[in-house]
């Protein structure tokens, strides 16, 4: 087993290699710009990981854990023209530096790419890889498409939203996760049972994310906390409070809903988020995916040695403060 | 063997089938709705056609075959929005009938689609199946990204011209008649001449249609005559103009070029056409591909009472006034 430094060293490499590869043309230079813009490469870390947990080799998981970097990034280009954001991770996104054509091609041709890299392992595994990776691409279209009618709809409830940042966050955490198993000869049901810990570790980190936007340091978390209350954005956090407010912070809640804001907004809305305790009760439901996944974890028939590394990058992602 | 119109119904029956299997939800309406604007179905067609011809199960081919066409429609979807463009086949398009974002996300999860409709052949044959069509997916975002570019360049050979059409149109043709050669278990010598045959096939197919834009009987073709000259199109018969052309030629062509205009720029622009024979060229280098596409054909070991069927319907594409 290596650290998660190393694994993301040879993603970083891998990358490289890749980018190299591109041809000099018009079509690809988004596509490398995109790949540039970096993060931290969580998911093919986790199908190296992965490999290596089930005994299998990484230098045969290398290029289809590309495959799922490039088909991340890919969804964000196409995400970042959907939302119209003029940047990301502090970068001009691809149709703010370019124009909404060349997102469009160039976030089409990576998901060719995508496919290509993740297809390009032994031939003995190309069913059930394309079997989980055409499942996964869908429920990633799918939970987008749940995203965009969010924002026009008033009556989103919790288990509706749960279900979006299912699709549209953990089904690739988790299919990164089995990815690497498969390639490692795992056995299926522990394939499952790895598949089933990422897709809950997923959920709760996105609910954690939604808690730190509102409740982190502004410092640490290295954007503008409240960004979220301004965006109007439906996370657990504002449809909690819709669900549990009376009839005056309901008001209230929908009147700062209806209005643009600035820090004053902000105050408002986490104010009802504190009278309602909605924090704590994020918290609680955070907990219980988080629960989940450690019990999917904990059924895995493999070496606790090795299994340490999976229970340490869990709490780690559950203990982040930013 | 069969006719094309029954392969058509085949095709059309597939279709519904696959409409009715979608999800109710609106990420799908425009994938439904695009796939009810219609066509001719041409490409599952040769799939089905191919298959027939090497002698295999065409109820094998009929998934991958409407892969083929899912992909082509995504093709349409996000060409439209990148064209702008209004209609397609008389309907409204889908970026103006729902939105930009509608479009962009339909035609992913189409992408997905047809991926997973093109390799649910048998895992036999999974391999060469992949490698054809990421191929050809790349090749096709590559032509449409040429085909962009052209718009603002004022230096394009007829050279590269003709490999963009090669790679925006012919290669799905060629991709599609080869995947049914190979789910038929062709010899692979067989299946890449039927590919060739596509190939020219479609680089003859594409040219003819330029001289149709402005030589066609308009009562026939359908749309106004000269709408390429109106749209300032870089098509083989003004390129080939601006390589002929004497000065003076090329200075009223310029003129054209750089202003809009309606029936007098066609008329103009024709009359040059006229005077520098570009038709007649444009027929030389369109009967070069047609009879390098014959060639592939004849040299085809297969029985040619079934030949025929492919003889016959390269000739109607030929010979076709509209």
């Amino acid at each position: 087993m290596k650290t998660i430094i190393e694994y993301q060293e040879i993603v970083a490499k891998e990358i490289e290699k890749f980018q190299a590869e591109n041809k000099e043309f018009s079509l690809y230079d988004p596509v490398n710009y995109i790949l540039d813009i970096g993060g931290k490469r969580l998911r093919p870390v986790l199908t190296l990981l992965a490999t290596d947990l089930f005994g299998g080799k990484i230098s045969e998981s290398i290029k289809p854990s590309l495959g799922i970097e490039v088909f991340h990034n890919f969804t964000l280009l196409h995400d970042d023209i959907m939302d119209n954001a003029p940047l990301r991770r502090g970068q001009v996104t691809v149709h703010e530096k370019w124009n909404i054509n060349a997102a469009i091609l160039s976030g089409d041709v990576m998901f060719v790419q995508a496919f290509s890299l993740v297809t390009s392992c032994k031939s003995e595994f190309l069913r059930d890889v394309l079997d989980l990776f055409n499942v996964t691409a869908i429920e990633v279209c799918e939970g987008q498409q749940h995203d965009m009618d969010f924002e026009t709809r008033n009556d989103v409830s919790i288990e509706e939203y749960i279900e979006m940042i299912r699709l549209k966050t953990s089904v690739l955490v988790a299919c990164a996760l089995k990815l690497g198993a498969i390639l490692a000869k795992a056995p299926k049901d522990d394939a499952q049972k790895l598949y089933d810990f990422g897709l809950n570790l997923g959920i709760a980190f996105q609910i954690k994310d939604d808690i730190l936007d509102v409740f982190g340091d502004a410092s640490l978390v290295g954007k503008k906390v409240g960004g979220d209350i301004l965006a109007n954005k439906k996370t657990y956090l504002l449809l909690k409070a819709l669900e549990d407010g009376n009839d005056q912070q309901n008001t209230t809640l929908n009147t700062w809903l209806s209005r643009d804001g600035g820090t004053e907004k902000v105050e408002a809305v986490t104010e009802i988020f504190e009278e309602l305790s909605v924090k704590e009760k994020a918290d609680e439901v955070m907990n219980q995916y988080y629960q989940k996944s450690i019990e999917a974890l904990d059924s895995i028939q493999i070496d606790v040695t090795k299994k340490k590394y999976l229970y340490d990058f869990a709490e780690s992602l559950m203990n982040r403060t930013f």
